[in-house]
């Protein structure tokens, strides 16, 4: 019996969208608004999905409380009131869109969630914008 | 044409997470104040999803209507203001989390629907944590 | 400039409709399967309403900090994940109505704000039924 | 890195549901009050997903301000405040349901979005009724 | 102890913004697409608000199942699936505009409530547009 | 018949709470972590509501269409992507708290409305946080 167990978070950050391989006029051209150097910000909402067997002694397939102290460690803690470009070190040199900001947090939990488990990040930037990352 | 089609319902139940192989310590240690001996309860919301092919003729992949009835026959009349772990059958040995709660709802409803749809339940305890179950 | 503002909390109980003068019969006509023997339970949703004026050094009414440690230790921590009728003594003589539950948020908490200060509370008890009261 | 982004929308619109192949008695039969010759209406609320590589020098799937466009061009402007059946011509002969108007909308865009983009549609008719069609 | 008590409810509906002593040119001139003469529609969202004492013995200002039943029979049934500028005789000579149904909504449900409490109608077209009347 | 009609609208910012008359130690000590001197940000929704006679002609309190087009005139222009503290003329010397923030919003709102009509600014920072200011 596979069942995929979802737990919700969220983190409030300051951003910018800025490629630093190209010019300011460039970054404008293609990022419009979201280029401000002054930045701009978001309240995140995010999703932690995990997928995988029921354990039939817990009725579990992952301990919540486990998984929403995993969060509040690895995602909150490190994004939470943060200024994205300047102060998470993952978007040093990366440009930090929802998109890749998905793939960053998946990297970032991958690793404490067991192997036997499937594990899928959905990234509500604003209600009407969001992204989803597997893998 | 394979469409999914997706009901939302709704129930509030009583529930401890328990399992009765285990002692009262065991339990508590293990599922913290979810196990409290005197319950506490949820506003369950339930999404039932449909997959097949559309009806050339009504349009429909199920008629949303049957849906909505059955849904109401099946789950809600049995679960709505229950005490789950008390008064609902299924969960005599087994415990009551959102996992195990997804795949009593699937099969419960999947002898009701026609073989050739694929269904898929989607079951939020919380806003903040929710399952889902495919077979 | 006199401003409101409002913060949310959320808890999850267990409770029943009973009124303990009168018969099981009696609370089973009144209260239909609210008042079922076992007890059902629900996702409340709350809502502290602080109305005052904005100090001008912080611009704060008050600061919402410290009104989310207030909801926590004062409501939730009372509350969350118990068995409202059973164990929170104000509702050992009293219906834990959302109405009553409202009155009793309200009493909990009208000490620890500032005189100054008017207080709201909002408590929902389910997506489509809820209730205000204002001292 | 495959990464799906998901943008949402809305249009306001009248729609009855009927089959001008058979008898209004039958459309009556089958489809109840939403067979109503004089209509009723929807919110309808859309998310178009759209899933495929990040671009490196960007970090986008795509642009989401291309993409919100582009749902503006030809859906909204097409759909908004309008009678489906009378005033959209894929519903001349096409009962107007969710499920063909997800294959509609999945239909209108597909040209129009990158062939290396998978492209799903998600249509809410109401809060509680929503489909999805993926092509 | 004056508490005020809300019940949602819905219903899905057809109309079209016009004033039958104008041209149809000046109809659409202030109405705009929302004159469009095929009609277009919304899933209306209706907050029924009662304020009083709470009854001491059963701890309700108001049966909230009763409330939902009134809502049900004198709103839902008239309004539900219907088009309002054809059907609904209230709307015969008075624009059905979000703020003219509000009014007629309350009228509705007045004289059903008891007098010693006080009517409050929110009314939504869109989860952007609402309105409230409270006589 | 007074009746209140609310629009909705949003827009995204960076800030950091900051009292310029205090040290930065006084600043971090009061307000946390949202005085990060690099900032952090929020999607700020936004209802406006104006409340007045229904025109017997328009059924309108006011015409929506003018209301969210002057939202997006005075307030969307100005605070969408930008940096509050640094971009926004009236944070020069004020400390953008949501508190602060409702109160500006009201100030360039009120002369554009007509005098017989009341205005209300309910801001919400977060989807737990949340101001309301009627003058």
């Amino acid at each position: 019996m596979i069942v995929t167990v979802n737990r919700k978070a969220h983190f409030n950050a300051a951003h910018r969208l800025y490629n630093n391989e190209w010019s300011d006029d460039r970054n404008e051209y293609v990022f419009g608004k979201c280029a401000n150097p002054h930045f701009h910000g978001h309240n995140y909402e995010l999703i932690v999905s995990v997928t995988g067997e029921i354990n039939p002694r817990t009725g579990f397939v992952m301990d919540m409380k486990l998984l929403k102290d995993l969060i509040k460690d690895k995602i909150e803690e490190e994004f939470d009131h943060k200024n994205l470009n300047i102060q998470v070190p993952e978007f040093k040199d990366l440009n930090p869109t929802v998109e890749n900001m998905s793939v960053v947090i998946w990297n970032k939990l991958r690793s404490h969630i067991p192997k036997n488990l499937k594990l899928e990040i959905t990234l509500y930037e604003t209600p009407r914008n969001f992204v989803s990352y597997k893998g």
